[in-house]
């Protein structure tokens, strides 16, 4: 039996509690391409004033679709591992709006797969975060 | 009255319910300088497998222990907010060990205020995360 | 007599001895995009069996044509400074061969604009660097 | 014949050609840390009104001090290149001033050697600049 990278990856992110917890599930998965989603939920909170969710909740989500992103590549053999991960916040994301995550995996080397990810709420051209990280290369 | 920065911080940082919801809890704060905990969870694991906690929840007690930094410094006044931060995992966090991180806003200029900080598990020689980050400064 | 951020970022650049020692000259330049190129130069090696040119160099590169997408942005007013950057080495620059950097400010808040850039030698394909950056904004 | 990881790290960064042009030179080097020095030089400098040293110049010490620190790592075997690396800008240089880089390779993983380094002018107090990277590890 073949299981695709595909499968494997949303197998593999299925399976995470943090990520049930957290309510992420998948939108797509390509070849080293994949979005993800998160809904809205007032545990994220991170200003009660403003009901903007925390950082760390939209930290998760980039980091868990960059992950996805690494093992549906074509060249990647297994599951991998964060070794950093740079996000830069550019406003807040609006309350009351699913985030959507993209993130691609568009470097590959012996040892290191490159990635990086945006963060979108309903508002496409205004990205809420921006990714860039190293993961490890298993091939 | 007089509020001090290190009373605000303490207050703005409980209120937050993200952070109520991972257990993130203070244990220090100084001058810009701020230690937090945050007990392990079964909710925040990332690998089934070997239950290690996902990085995400890492990632969130950083933010939050770096941004608390931030607000106790002397020469801020009032809240921040994460420009960027950058996290390199160096280990998986040691299942069922408290994640301690030590935060340090070690540079303010006008408008950026930089911070950087460690989390640690039980061993103390081996940080299991180091964070680098800029934030808002208001002064 | 109306001086454009375009003109402006075109002169400041040349004016920067830093860049001229580099040989760094512009490409094109539009509202937030520049692309830069840098001639290969035996100055610039870095390791001296391969040829190849130091990382240094790739990153002045970077920063360079970051500076100079911040300042051709409609929303900017005046010069910027570099908050931080953070570069993905992805694989070494082919010696002899000219190293172009594409920068484009995709994001303009108050006091923070988010750059990002690829170096990139004659493999279209495959980049030698990526960039993401944090300038000072002035709007 | 026993050559030490320092006396590599000494010769390695001596035959970058780079590095000479810089005028980099060696301070100490120990295990896992290393100080290096560049001399102010005008061929630097980025911002002609101020005089300032262009940021290229700087990270270029600082990525050549991180590589020293990790080839000078008790664990490490043979060279290294960096994977990525972060530079957060805290003040601008006092032209005419040496620039001290410290580095210290303080985690060393399986394929990955993380470092962090301060750039510094005469004023011991207020860091020029931060780096944070990720460097290849071979052990």
């Amino acid at each position: 039996m073949v299981i695709s990278n595909e499968a494997h990856a949303r197998q593999f992110i299925e399976a995470i509690p943090h990520a049930k917890e957290l309510g992420i599930w998948f939108e797509t998965i390509g070849e080293g391409t994949v979005e993800m989603h998160m809904d809205y939920d007032e545990r994220f909170i991170g200003d009660p004033k403003t009901k903007v969710i925390h950082g760390g909740a939209v930290f998760a989500l980039l980091d868990t679709c960059c992950g996805a992103a690494v093992i549906s590549h074509p060249e990647q053999r297994g599951l991998t591992a964060t070794i950093d991960l740079r996000v830069d916040y550019m406003r807040p994301a609006t309350p009351w709006q699913t985030i959507r995550a993209k993130a691609t995996c568009y470097n590959m080397t012996r040892s290191v797969a490159f990635v990086r990810a945006l963060a979108l709420d309903n508002d496409d051209d205004r990205p809420v975060a921006a990714a860039t990280g190293a993961f490890v290369a298993g091939n």
